[in-house]
């Protein structure tokens, strides 16, 4: 898995909250790190998840995630998140994430997103799918 | 801070989430272990959350509280938290709480909570503040 | 993917810490929920995360997972968490998992969990070998 | 209780994490933000928890927290978490803190935290101390 430069990237912190007692960053932490880095991604890209949610009765929910961790992060270390759309197609948005530290991959991921409107998985509205677009068409580009 | 027999309990067990590089429990899990017993003591008097979030348009909000830790926790404990109302005036409800481990106190605390409606502290609805006392007078009696 | 009864099973209450603004759990509490249940299986075949940690100095780290999101779980929500062994070679025990509401799958997973010692994966020692193996002989059985 | 631009500040954005199904910040949210600026208070004092733990044996634990909750924060925000040193006398050492949202006043705690060594209170290291005393000058003194 190759996530290029123009995908967007995070920079995590790790703090006391997590980390657990075998002296390593949590597992799941890491599920809330690339959550972080999607909304980051999506910001980029104009939306935020309280107007999709109060104007237009969106919000998102992770329908599938295959994760693998392949070395340890401590406290204090800096990570960084790198995000990528995989794919977008009827109601599901597909990322491709990274966890590193330096030139260290500790995780990566395949993380499937749905958009949910009254509780129900709906397609992915036409203006997200141009913006995602034409986000990808840049990057291709550049 | 004495709380009576008759206050709920709620047995909690210390996971690998509650616990920080330290190697005890992360300061914050009380919070939560806490308001999982608020939520339990809520549950006794005939309340959820869910009912008077969709019935009642209520959430509960905290509004101060004041922790002492005097004995850490560690993973596999197995802990007690102790609930008590404290009073309940205007919009504010206080509770008196306790984390234990057998008969050592790892944590005591005041927690305010005020009801919400609409964005709002609203006065507490006449049905709780009924259901509580009743719940209250019968503990005194007990 | 099926679970068999004689698997462990802990029931989890849906707490304000698990859910998130959309109104559902948060997507990574299931991670939480699972931890919980590997940790009663383990604790049912005698072992304690402490103890192993402190006179074998063993602790685990989870490897890979992979989970699906099948339906959503609301606050007071009771869940119950399903845990099977689903392997256990070289450093590498394979866990499949359930949470489920009533007759209703929320989520399945499979989870990878290794030994770490002195920071690196081993292998399982012999004697959660073997006790991992009488427990399943023992459900084989039933 | 007032804080000096000369403290520490650390920028937080909101994410689904942080948020409960009220549809605001989660109140136990506030104090790992406020954590977190505890942590880059030191970190720009020139401490680290991960060189303090395996250097020194140290690592510190919350003995106190007073916090008020003033106004709510939601998905999205971007908070600013303000940390000033309030004293620093044997083990203990007292920070004030504030959670704001450009002039909002979210939150503002009292926080007590001790070293601990060996599983022990113990007298907070000379080093720390001078550095602590020095900064605290150059702030006096800004």
């Amino acid at each position: 898995m190759t996530i290029p430069a123009q995908s967007s990237t995070l920079d995590v912190r790790v703090y006391y909250e997590d980390t657990d007692f075998s002296g390593r960053v949590y597992h799941a932490s890491y599920l809330r790190f690339m959550e972080r880095g999607r909304t980051e991604w999506l910001r980029l890209r104009g939306f935020e998840h309280r107007a999709l949610s109060t104007e237009s009765g969106l919000v998102f929910a992770v329908r599938g995630v295959h994760i693998e961790y392949l070395a340890p992060a401590v406290i204090d270390d800096l990570l960084r998140v790198e995000t990528r759309l995989a794919g977008a197609k009827g109601a599901v948005i597909a990322f491709e994430q990274l966890v590193v530290r330096g030139d260290v991959r500790l995780a990566q991921a395949s993380v499937d997103v749905v958009a949910i409107r009254n509780g129900r998985a709906v397609r992915i509205p036409r203006e997200l799918h141009e913006r995602f677009e034409r986000a990808e068409a840049m990057s291709a580009r550049a």
